[in-house]
């Protein structure tokens, strides 16, 4: 299933060739992720260079499909290269070094940036299918955390937890650094994790994924370890945070841009008195990279097609007060958001 | 202390002004690293361009220093690279897209790889400590895991154990996904990581590694699950590894090149007859990447100096019987070899 993902690059770059070394394309083009790798994609089938390391691995997990794995072979490559009519690359994701490698060896480069993001962004069933898996495991993980966190325990500790419960159920590695806030640090969207000790009382952000043959899950849960009476404004917040993340999931539908599914919250936020505090967008496409293509921000006009995968994920975050957000995985069916996560509560937990 | 690198790479790169938006570039340059920030180093100082949900923190971070944090605007930065006699710009990670649009706004770009390689490569004592740290993380958590260690586990849930066990002690993520391998797995020097059981009786190789402050460790261990009495063979081959290992730590000196440091421990095992199964370099530099300058490796004439850092790990592999690494991160002070790992054996262990 993986293996047509090189035609339908081959075919939306309009190249008589595609080649590529960066890590993610590679994955998208041949299933493996090799260092040092590179794939060159013509309408004869897909070649993945790699060196003895990986080899054998590679041999086995192609056996079957369109993919040969051969040895590196610098020459070679530029050889193929250079007798082509047109060759694609991806400006975005090749180095200057890399480029000029190419163009000194006399091959005709064309940008298709634009031919990765189309294909990219809309995941097959294999695909969709490694997405759910990494939410269900993040979920799974989440829910088995929740009765372990104790007073007293660091934000790292609570990411350690949740990493390992991940990890001990399958996934293959994290979507990034697992975010733990506790209290006043959770109105830092990009938190680092840290030795802050957890109190009664406290609020507690926490944002992570894990991976899935490389294919990330992204969620983010708030909620409070028990309750000191003085959350008031946290709470009006929250039930506002999230009213806005339903409503982008019920009225978000394919054939929108992405500034008109961002507003869908942000207008909500607004009118509830939130609007200055909302600093980030609604969010952003989700597959073999966790940022990636389409943005569904106030700035973008790309077109949310069914079979997308992004992140609803609203925020509202009063600088050394308190910071909510609540994000969920999500992908477009029929027309319709279909969320990825079931598992946890949505509503305030409060353990 | 990390704000000399700054200055440091501006007078070997012979430009007016360097620029990077490359994530450990950034972090070199500043301490710092923000998703979508840019650094620019002149006389005058440097400047990082970050996003709002960066500023807080970053101000914080950077109070008393050399570094300014102000909000990224695009116009500001080209106008300000543009007035420069000469920039310069990392070839191998600048993307050619970005390239382009520094180009097409008149900024005259010049290639400093070399510049960063030769400052990034000797390290300062304040890398050196966080280095230290990260290694002393990794053998303490691995000497937490052997006693966890049990018949049955999946090589996934042994890695989600060490992972968590270096957590907990407050790295900062993981230098890469941990590679764990039973049995004929180990052979295999890139095996991902699954979920294969343990059999009393296999052997066991885990390399991993975290990162404090950004910076890696890098440790390989090769041991006993019991012992079948089958493992004649690979006694034989870990005993040679072993003295390859600790010959390398004893004969590298500064001044050497790569090629001969690898020499030291290649020519050891053939000499023992295990030459054509040494199939990789002996060593590859370590700092914020688990992965960069220097190679020692066969290939490699640059010449190792005191404060660089750097993997020793000769291995052994025989397809589908047996692997063996030992793998040590040192570094080189005063004309010798000086270890980060003190605290695990490297001698065979049998659990």
């Amino acid at each position: 299933m993986v293996y047509t993902n090189g035609k339908r690059v081959l075919e939306l770059s309009d190249c008589e060739a595609v080649v590529t070394s960066c890590s993610y394309q590679l994955r998208y083009l041949t299933g493996i992720e090799a260092e040092n790798g590179l794939a060159i994609v013509d309408k004869t089938g897909t070649t993945l260079y790699t060196d003895m390391r990986y080899m054998e691995a590679a041999e086995k997990f192609l056996q079957g499909t369109d993919v040969t794995p051969v040895l590196y072979n610098q020459e070679e490559i530029l050889k193929r290269l250079s007798a082509c009519e047109s060759v694609g690359i991806s400006f975005q994701q090749t180095t200057h070094a890399e480029y000029l490698t190419l163009l000194e060896a006399g091959v005709k480069l064309q940008n298709i940036d634009a031919a990765y993001d189309k294909a990219m962004s809309v995941k097959n069933d294999w695909e969709l299918d490694n997405i759910a898996k990494a939410c269900e495991i993040a979920e799974l993980a989440f829910n088995a955390l929740l009765p372990q966190i104790k007073e007293g325990m660091t934000e790292t500790e609570v990411a350690a937890l949740l990493e390992y419960e991940m990890r001990k159920r399958g996934a293959q590695g994290l979507s990034f650094d697992t975010i733990v806030a506790f209290g006043a640090h959770a109105a830092v969207p990009h938190h680092e994790t840290g030795l802050t000790k957890l109190k009664f009382g406290d609020e507690i952000l926490i944002d992570f994924g894990c991976r899935v043959n490389g294919y990330c899950s992204d969620i983010t849960r708030t909620f409070l370890f028990g309750d000191d009476g003085k959350h008031e404004t946290f709470k009006k917040a929250y039930a506002c945070v999230l009213k806005a993340h339903e409503l982008a999931k019920e009225k978000i539908t394919a054939g929108m841009t992405g500034k008109e599914a961002d507003g869908i919250a942000r207008n909500y936020l607004q009118e509830q008195g939130y609007g200055g505090l909302f600093t980030h967008s609604l969010g952003h496409g989700i597959g073999l990279n966790v940022h990636e293509y389409p943005a569904v921000s106030p700035k973008s006009d790309k077109v949310l097609e069914n079979g997308m995968v992004f992140s609803d994920e609203p925020g509202v975050y009063e600088a050394g007060k308190y910071g909510i957000r609540i994000e969920d995985t999500v992908t477009l069916k029929n027309g319709k958001v279909h969320s990825f996560m079931s598992l946890t509560d949505r509503e305030l937990v409060i353990l």
